[in-house]
């Protein structure tokens, strides 16, 4: 390594750089060379001829009067690390800074730092609803104290953006929509936080709802903002299929009003509008054998009618919209992919350029390459920058042509470890110790031990699921059953053998290992606390039940599904915000709209009156609450809100909170319920599409 | 024509084939002929040299004394269009038929007469069963009547199975494993329905459910005997998943076991069957919120168990679900493509054996190709043979060697049509008549009349829909809206304009101006009823909306979709037919334990006790009906047996039909609705991998 260090320190002022970056000032020396050699740049990358067509001059805005050679090459280092970045994020290279001033703000706006600030505001400003009235009981915030904590926030989204201003510059700024968009709806929430603050009363905020663009916009949700923008690319030939649904909905509707209106018992079509919001509702299958019902007691041939909808309609159009859907999103994938790798191959062009020296202008050497990784990556040693070098460089050649180059991407992704050379951990251990070690590595090893295991997990799940239906009456708590010492002790024990047969380090790299060490420490610290009566109940149960999750590695095909559940668990992750966005939007609109409507008894003269009803019926001697338990799904706050929302997401009996809202306000809010169903529908249908 | 014809006839008894069938008879002259030609048969096929490997030798079994060389020919074309019949219906060749006997049993039972009493028969057996006790009310039959029919059924369907027996033979016949299985099952039907004919009473037949065998067995019935394979292949995989599921599902009821059973006002959890059940329920989300509500009230963080349970469950297993059955339909329907396609190849190697000469061996000649085809499509006029011929023959040679052959199940699919000369079909009328025609042509293909039509069919839409809001109150049966006179004459004027305009064979040669042309005549005949008071209300009420379907004509995806739906339409029929057998196994089970079961305020010990009820209740002074209608659902006959499944299959609300029934009966009744939500998932699974 030390060599390496004192190779690439030699010579640092010697060569000259094919192209000086903010190079304007036109009286320096250096510049005609650099001058000079952009214009014969065009014939240079004779190493493959791809790509030079694509490359853009890099902008030269420098001023750079009497800068040494080192300090320029330092420059363009940095410069085609921000290159590289840009080509890795995708960030399009109109927004590249365009001098020092801008440098400086794109350094101050592009590290962990400014995105974890970014990241906190947003947060806390999504976090501010569960104190503005209607406020979560707990959290309630004087007016004038949450308004403070509003105008905080919204004067820290505005210096970020005015970072942003200054890296940009005026014209780039207002051609960037997101970031315009960004600004219009600061500028409405700051007028608003100060209107708050003067009349010291919340007014009917829906811009709230647009709150989340603030987290959004931050760096760490680049997934967020992918998925939301696949959901917004997949809805044209959405909506065209549910304009079908819709109108073969209609056509029934009138129908379906024409045949059983005349029934007076039949509350589902005896208008054409409660006929139409039926068999929406019939669309999600929320209201199926009820609304069939007083028809088919009328006259048994009129299933026909709801058999033939539900057939077009759900098995048919729905199956189609998927399709669609899939169909779309497929063509979305494969040009975003398209398109990335053009980007990144074109920011590899311009990172290029700037690396090679006026001497060898086809051609990146050691020295250049290690100056740009340490802008690129500066967590990275000597040693792996050498390693990434020497990867790249797959002709062997002196110096590193453009196209091995064009691998970088590929190659930046790998580690590098050192080859273990011996085979046991403890070879290393006197005669006697190494045969005790290499006989608990045989056992350790071998099928059998392992299938003992499954055995006792096995025995310990039929001893638990039987215990527990033994339990029917009370549950003993404070007392710990014996079995599960008993076999807390194997688990235990096996663990120990792991360890010491494998040794700590294999031991610990394997996934499934790691898990059964957890699980197990864990469960050893609960029987501790339960020893002090700490009383950890619940706790120990989810344990003891974890342990059951080692079943899973005996069947190849099971292992793969759990492998697949982690694998998958960034992208869930991703969906789960986008989802939790969208919530957060409906949540508002819902809380400013229908907060405080529903309560126990409240929609009497509505159809769903028994789900929201509270009552002490007495039979015989005995008082009994009937309770239908629906008045808990409300937008009283924003908590209750996102419990209410997950509800319409399932979708199973989400026209009883419609309807229930419907009779205490208006009949247009079953034009929110319904949008929140086709939103969510899209939303969770191009899920599937990504998981498939 | 007749050129062909004579072409063909002279010189039928030159040539000799290179094969001659049947001949196991040693000591004719001609077979020693053949058994040389069949040594040097592997040298033949010099054209390609492709499958020439892969060729069985045609089982030559035919005793043939004196039977002249055209005889042999007319025997040779037989068994060649036998041969490519069984390529294209992908039947093994080891069912080939091997004597003369044989061939006559083959030719007996393939032709339409007897697939249709193939099919009667198997859709009387079935149609029983809406006779039976438990039987429709109005079609109920006698004992002795429904057992008399039965036994009539089953002694066509053991004389089918003694045609196919004399055609395999026996060694075959117990070779062929669908033959088998329908042989046994023949067999207890036959026993049980002597047994019920002496004791004149119906005893518990469950064996019934196996009936659909009988059809689906027959020939029509191809389509529905590939989706049941599909289902069976992809059970595997669909299992293994279920059972991790099911896993989840057990850790998950002793854990909210463990949470919940202290609530006493919460049903869903009380004991760990409930718990499992509950949680069953949830997998479907048929009793969505209502499962949370009682532990929500209590606490409103038990919310977090229901949400990750059903993330876990319903979001991710359920989508792994599809995944997984969706690649394992894939591989099995590129396999099954792949081997349909070695077996036709194989079929055509066979023909090709029998249709070449001696003198010729690696070609067939037009004669050859003629005897043929009047064998395989009788109907084919002698143009289209020629044409095929022609069409098969790319090579241009004077014969048709293999590797053209091999194309023969493309080429025959296609059909002959004489190339039109005419612009316009009222070309050969005179001056003046040709120029009003040409007018109208013109202004029937106008955009502006198309867009004129489309905008008549909005208001029309528009129209239906405030006149029928307008109708609120009742409906006026008898009289006809003036409108829909109005509309309807416009209609018929354009549907006349358009005749005249493009000619009756352009108009009615597309699909969307035939079913335009139907609902217009349909609505005149309508018209014409209720001018004569038949009243047919509904009808013209159906007609009316039909109408509008006009409306999808105007963009592109519309009519797409459209136009997917009819060709999707056999697809869907034949998953239709797969559904319905396995609702009438599963409707059987039902009828034999769970008939009468079920009536009004019968589960009041239930805890779905409200959907049972039917009672009378006094509010102020009057008296209302309060129905839960769901005794309704319930296993009666077998038409409300069908609709009952139909309910279950759509999921919603389908634990309440369970829980009435489990009241009634025991715990174990709810095995069978659960095993019906496993078969109706991997079932509907599956089709909407095959529409994807």
């Amino acid at each position: 390594m030390l060599e390496l260090g004192s190779g690439m320190a030699q010579g640092d002022d010697d060569d000259v750089p094919l192209i000086l970056t903010w190079d304007e000032d036109a009286n320096s020396g250096l510049l005609s060379d650099g001058a000079l050699e952009r214009v014969d740049e065009n014939g240079t990358g004779d190493c493959d001829g791809v790509g030079d067509a694509s490359v853009p001059k890099p902008v030269p805005v420098h001023s750079r009067a009497q800068i040494s050679n080192r300090q320029s090459w330092e420059i363009n280092y940095q410069e085609a690390a921000i290159y590289l970045q840009e080509g890795e994020n995708n960030d399009k290279f109109f927004t590249h800074p365009r001098n020092p001033q801008a440098l400086n703000a794109y350094l101050f706006a592009h590290n962990h730092l400014f995105y974890l600030m970014e990241l906190l505001t947003g947060v806390l400003l999504m976090m501010l609803s569960l104190s503005e009235a209607p406020a979560v009981p707990s959290l309630r915030l004087d007016v004038y104290v949450h308004a403070t904590l509003e105008l905080l926030a919204l004067v820290m989204v505005a210096f970020e953006l005015c970072m942003k201003l200054r890296w940009l510059g005026f014209h780039t700024f207002i051609r960037h929509k997101r970031t315009m968009v960004k600004t219009s709806v600061l500028l409405i929430q700051f007028i608003e936080a100060i209107v708050i603050l003067v009349r010291q009363t919340s007014h009917l905020r829906v811009t709230r709802a647009l709150r989340p663009i603030f987290l959004v916009d931050c760096r760490y949700c680049g997934a967020v903002r992918r998925n939301l923008r696949q959901i917004f690319q997949s809805l044209p030939p959405f909506i065209d299929i549910l304009l079908l649904l819709f109108f073969f909905m209609v056509i029934f509707a009138i129908l379906g009003f024409c045949l059983f209106s005349p029934n007076s018992n039949d509350p589902y079509f005896n208008t054409l509008e409660n006929s139409i919001v039926s068999l929406f509702v019939l669309l999600t299958t929320a209201n199926f054998p009820d609304v069939m019902m007083p028809a088919y007691s009328r006259n048994r041939w009129s299933c026909v009618f709801f058999i033939i909808y539900l057939s077009i309609e759900l098995y048919f159009i729905m199956n189609l919209l998927l399709a669609v859907v899939f169909d779309t999103f497929n063509g979305v994938e494969k040009m975003k992919f398209k398109s990335l790798l053009l980007h990144k191959r074109s920011a590899i062009d311009h990172a290029f350029h700037l690396l090679v020296t006026r001497q060898r202008p086809d051609g990146i050497s050691l020295k250049q390459f290690d100056g740009l990784m340490r802008f690129y990556k500066p967590r990275m040693c000597a040693r792996d920058r050498f390693l990434t070098y020497k990867a790249l460089n797959q002709s062997d050649t002196p110096a590193l042509c453009l196209e091995d180059f064009y691998k970088f991407y590929e190659v930046i992704g790998l580690t590098w470890k050192a080859r273990q050379s011996r085979e046991h951990w403890f070879d290393d251990f006197s005669h006697t110790m190494f045969l005790i070690f290499k006989g608990i590595y045989i056992l350790v090893k071998s099928k059998a031990f392992q299938y003992a295991m499954y055995v006792v997990v096995a025995v310990n799940g039929i001893w638990i699921l039987v215990e527990t239906n033994m339990l029917n009456g009370g549950l003993r708590s404070g007392t710990v059953a014996r079995s599960y010492i008993v076999f807390l002790t194997i688990y235990g024990v096996e663990m120990l053998l792991k360890i010491t047969g494998l040794g700590p380090m294999a031991y610990f790299s394997s996934g499934w290992n790691l898990f059964d060490f957890l699980v197990t420490v864990i469960a050893f610290l609960g029987l501790i606390a339960t020893a002090f009566n700490m009383e950890p109940f619940y706790f120990i149960v989810i344990l003891r039940l974890l342990q059951l999750l080692r079943l899973f590695k005996i069947k190849q095909r099971f292992r793969n599904v759990l492998d697949t559940m982690f694998e998958l668990f960034p992208r869930m992750a991703s969906l789960g915000l986008t989802l939790i966005i969208f919530y957060y939007s409906f949540a508002i609109v819902g809380m400013e709209f229908f907060a405080d409507v529903i309560y126990p008894n409240c929609c009497n003269t509505s159809t769903v009156a028994d789900a929201y009803r509270q009552v002490n019926i007495t039979i015989g001697n005995d008082t009994v609450l009937q309770d239908g338990y629906y008045y808990l799904n409300n937008f009283n706050n924003i908590l209750s809100s996102f419990v209410t929302l997950f509800e319409l997401t399932v979708v199973n009996n989400w026209y009883i909170t419609m309807e229930g809202v419907t009779s205490q306000t208006s009949h247009w809010s079953r034009l929110y319920f319904m949008t929140f169903y086709i939103v969510t529908m899209d939303e969770l249908q191009s899920e599937e599409q990504g998981d498939a």
